[in-house]
């Protein structure tokens, strides 16, 4: 898109990406397609290996393999790596960033990452935590694709006394990205994934084991005729156990809650079955109905 | 499809459907378009709006607003309503069966359908009951297509003793929908659809009411935000009340014990997040990935 490289100025001189995988070359992606993100692109990685098929891949300018070394004279840092790497790697990057530079990462759980990166970071450096809700149940370098954030929300969660200057850059850099961006507090965000994504997954997870411990007989059956409700839920399943792992550990107050309240009104659903209260059971589907109907008018669905 | 009507005589004569929503037209868009199933096709429907738009929708031969009027000389007989609506239908058009009829049904439980419709066939009439294992969350005469069963699975559960050639018949009904025949046993059918369709509907129902119980500015987000998990979830439970109300009814018992099961499971995870067990997290989370990568390799994903 050359339109697009003389059209506006690049936002930062030098991104640099702490993790290189479905959501960091997205970025690099998005970035090397438009050309106004950043002049130039540093990707880091925890191994070599992945570096190098960066490089085969072409969608970065550099790659670095000590997170030290990849953020200096780094503009502009996002973490995407699992959010459980975001405390050793910000305390290995703080002495190292340059005097103004915006820090920001894409992590799916808000407070746990402002406690892990903030405390490492130097005065008059700017840290503006964002979570683009988009992904599918690929990860790795290849996984990416430019249109990944296309029409998909942003939230950026910065503390109270966050530079507004850069938090203004950060929405533009993703709404360049072709999200829609809102701004709002870190456990507000948390407690909203907790329901819209966690709890989904946790649930998905579970069943699958669930399924995998009936009889052997059944479990042959359960693949066999694998209708399309569990169908649905593997692949919500089949994600990054690296990634889920850390999501869980680090947004732990809000799922639990969240799946109390699950687990209660399975429990009433259950009760509902067991003594044939057909208006109770009639009456969640219709709820269910109704927000399927609430997402579409939206556009969300 | 005029090779087909050329190809093979009509399966049957007289075929009824009694309930012509999403199961019932397809079945009788299919059986229009290859014309080997049946010469003629009766719909029946509660409502005279229903069958009304059948006729301007031109894909059944009569319209029979009574059930026994419906299935007057009819050599096949298919139920295709709400489960909860059998037992009624069934000791309406028992006596007005014709001698050596097959009698079958498309409903989602199996045991539930042998003990309601049963004990009001006539000696002589032959039942077949029969599951296929396709869907959509839409319902009624509009929502049906021809290629529905296509390569989907049908499961019949005839009880022992059943006569072989209406069995054999049925399955070659089911395979000229497009459809893959498996026979097996009720009892067994019903554990297998309990985990595989009902407790996961049932799931996504609980979810959505969880989610629209939180407080308002929080359940203003759920909708705005909703994530892959959320939205996957809602697609599921934007299924018709009737219906699931009278499966979740007449599949109490296999339904109860597949959610007790998901419930213990997802208790020992929520213990895994509470006291920071990484490795039993991740470990479900690879399980749930294995699940999916055996669905994908037998062509169910
Ligand atoms: N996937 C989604 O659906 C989604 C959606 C929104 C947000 N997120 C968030 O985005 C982040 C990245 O997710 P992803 O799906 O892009 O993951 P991914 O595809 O698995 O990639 C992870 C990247 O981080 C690197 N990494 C892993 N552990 C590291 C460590 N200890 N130190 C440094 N780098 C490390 C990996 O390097 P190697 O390849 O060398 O191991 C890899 O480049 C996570 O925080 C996740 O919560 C994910
Ligand atoms: N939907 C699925 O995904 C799916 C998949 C596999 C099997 N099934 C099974 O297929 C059957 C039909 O489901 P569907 O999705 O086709 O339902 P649907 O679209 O809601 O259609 C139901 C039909 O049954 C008629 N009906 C309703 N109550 C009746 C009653 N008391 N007496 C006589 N007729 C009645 C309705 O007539 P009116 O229009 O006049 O009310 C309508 O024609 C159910 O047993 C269900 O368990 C459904």
């Amino acid at each position: 898109m050359i339109s697009a490289k003389t059209m506006a100025e690049p936002l930062f001189n030098r991104l640099a990406l702490l993790g290189i995988g479905l959501i960091g070359s997205s970025i690099a992606r998005v970035a090397r397609e438009r050309g106004d993100l950043a002049r130039t692109i540093v990707a880091n990685a925890r191994t070599q290996a992945t570096l190098d098929r960066v490089m085969e891949l072409g969608i970065a300018d550099e790659c670095e393999i000590d997170p030290a070394r990849a953020v200096q004279g780094a503009d502009c840092v996002i973490f995407c790596a699992p959010v459980g790497a975001y405390a050793a790697l910000a305390e290995a990057i703080g002495p190292h960033l340059a005097p103004g530079a915006i820090v920001s990462d894409v992590g799916s759980t808000k407070q746990s990452v402002i406690r892990d990166i903030g405390p490492h970071l130097p005065e008059g450096v700017h840290f503006v935590p964002a979570h683009p809700m988009a992904g599918t149940e690929f990860s790795g370098p290849d996984a990416g694709f430019a249109g990944l954030f296309k029409g998909r929300w942003c939230l950026l969660t910065p503390v109270p006394g966050t530079d507004q200057d850069a938090i203004s850059r950060m929405r533009t850099f993703w709404e360049r990205c072709g999200a829609m961006v809102s701004v709002m507090d870190a456990a507000h965000h948390d407690r909203v994934v907790a329901i819209v994504s966690h709890l989904p997954h946790l649930i998905a997870f579970t069943i699958c084991g669930t399924a995998d411990d009936l009889a052997d007989e059944t479990r042959q059956e359960v693949l066999q005729f694998a209708a399309s409700g569990f169908r649905d839920f593997t692949r919500i399943a089949a994600s990054d156990p690296t990634m889920w792992r850390d999501v869980f550990l680090n947004n732990r107050e809000a799922l639990l809650e969240m799946l109390a309240r699950f687990t209660e009104d399975a429990q009433a659903m259950a009760r509902a079955v067991r003594w044939g209260d057909a208006a109770y059971i009639e009456d969640k589907v219709l709820r269910g109905r109704k927000i399927r109907q609430a997402l579409i008018d939206i556009n969300q669905a």
